[in-house]
């Protein structure tokens, strides 16, 4: 079974996906990275995805849970690398890839890790306690 | 045709292989490469090969070719997440990567690279032209 490496730099995980993603990569990599995150304590994932042609609902959904598993570890996930053609497409076919953030490249989905780390705000800095406006009864 | 992406991180390249290295899948590797690194000016090269679970004298010749190129170019390489299997078998099978350097995973990679950098002695420091012993008549 082709099994996806996971890349450890400083306190972020980086996947980079490059072969066909079947049900089974798919559970054995969020196995993997669940296993990853919390052996090592990263606070950051970055998923590239330059190397996908296709991004279909299968692929999206994938890419969301995994940002959800990761976040209840306390773990942020930024996918990078999308071609223009996928983004044409996801939006075309009205697909979502739920709360999952992207980045252009690379340092740039790094660079909004940091930035999110920051501001202290964790996950999604506009709905940051700090931030909300204070609730009218 | 599989490509294998190029990431970028400041001034050093990354590629992971996680495919059956084909001749054509190797030198479209090396091409690609060749052109990041004359458009970006990176310094260095992270080949990681945490996926590959065979590493035979074809891939290891691709490794010290594409070293050899990226040497040309300016930049140094290091190959990262050899499996403890794959080095032990290269030994037994008295296969050698030629002078690509190796480094146990990517941080300890990129560590490597900065090291060099920062000794100014550019890809081989001990044998850098200001630490050669004086040219005796």
């Amino acid at each position: 079974m082709t099994s996806i490496p996971i890349l450890k730099l400083d306190d972020v995980l980086l996947l980079s996906i490059q072969v066909d993603l079947s049900d089974q990569t798919a559970l054995a990599m969020q196995d993997a990275l669940a296993e990853r995150i919390t052996a090592t304590g990263a606070r950051g994932v970055v998923i590239d995805i330059t190397a996908l042609e296709i991004v279909d609902s299968f692929i999206g959904r994938i890419l969301a849970t995994t940002a959800s598993v990761s976040r209840l570890l306390d773990a942020d996930t930024v996918v990078v690398g999308m071609r223009p053609a996928v983004a044409i497409t996801l939006v075309e076919l009205g697909l979502s890839l739920g709360e999952v953030r992207t980045a252009l490249n690379l340092e740039k989905g790094l660079a909004l890790l940091r930035r999110a780390w920051a501001d202290g705000a964790g996950d999604s800095p506009s709905i940051a306690p700090s931030l909300r406006a204070p609730e009218s009864r």
